[in-house]
């Protein structure tokens, strides 16, 4: 069997269900110090490969700050999450976190990257019916960037069956 | 075997286990340009009816100007939600949606009830035990409208045996 | 079988596989009025005692004037997400919650304790592959007190095989 994916077959019967428990790492070179981009159609795409009719799709970033959210896909929203998040949390507050770090033997300066990323979000939770993800025609899948340029990973897990 | 739904019984034993992925749309005419109304009762009943044993409940909205979170179930506190996050994205701050959209054939207007709802969130995930979702005595599953008087529609998926 | 939990043996093959659905109620005292505890430990514990090889985990609070996180796990960023979210919600603001509250036969007071926990979010889902939790090397799980010192209760829902 292979790891994480089980299944079985009635021979006195014309059907057969596997159960599916699939993990994606994806890699993203991010481009810009603070991006909002778009991974639905890679979500879709690792969701319609792993087989699943029916279960859900869970999609997390690895950094603490960059984040996972949804929400409207059109350039000027995505231009407002990123100036208001920014407005909320200014890069020249007064962070603790603005203070030599040992173990990272540099000032740590990006408090406001960090702080985006808890109140943004880190994750979403979505369904899988008939081989598709459920969400809304406006919903759409982004990758925050607030720390950028790095390259990132994202997780793509996948329970069903 | 009927979609999304699958077990199997041995015949050798007096035990029979099902496995049920279970999706339903639920559509909620709201009332107010902002509310929060408690969906608690209702999630229960399906969480009830599913058949689900044990197992874990997803809560979505499918839209991006309204939200999904869950918080203590008191009116004073529901107004304090819907004040203070309008304190934080005023309707008539300098928003980039905020402009003519060929797609939509009108004005964007509501980067607020975008941005409430990526703050406040659009999802829930919460365990399903003997039958019944288990939270605190205070926590109320509430849907979030940031943009109406409008038809929603939010999902309810149950995954467990 | 025992209660949410699952499996066969195929007598015909050397494999053998068990569905897991776990659910462990931690208690928590907390010992300040704001407090971010790391968590990490004990969930990464809970997850190797369930014995599930690959699945997901959920983590979230009973209490809705407490939250569930994942940041970087340092201590002059836990300062700045409490000091920074005080910010936010200050304790001093014209909260409707501010009443006297007949059912708590005293008054309302921790209204920004509840804006925070809605905020900052209350639950978080990560995978499990190999026996662990994935999650990037920074990823830190916290419980976040607003409103202690109080005894807490929180969840981990472990579900997979």
């Amino acid at each position: 069997m292979p790891n994480g994916c089980w299944g079985w077959q009635l021979t006195n019967d014309d059907w057969q269900l596997t159960m599916i428990i699939k993990l994606e790492r994806i890699k993203l070179q991010t481009r810009k110090t603070e991006e909002a981009i778009d991974i639905t159609a890679q979500v879709d795409e690792v969701v319609q490969k792993s087989g699943v009719k029916n279960g859900l799709v869970n999609v997390l970033t690895t950094h603490t700050s960059s984040g996972l959210l949804v929400t409207e896909g059109i350039p000027c929203l995505e231009e407002d999450i990123l100036t208001h998040l920014s407005r909320l949390f200014p890069e020249d507050e007064n962070y603790h976190h603005r203070r030599y770090l040992d173990y990272d033997g540099r000032l740590g300066f990006n408090a406001d990257a960090h702080l985006k990323s808890i109140i943004g979000g880190v994750s979403c939770t979505l369904p899988i019916e008939n081989g598709k993800i459920v969400r809304g025609s406006r919903q759409t899948i982004y990758f925050m960037e607030y720390d950028g340029p790095l390259e990132r990973t994202y997780l793509i897990q996948i329970l069903g069956e």
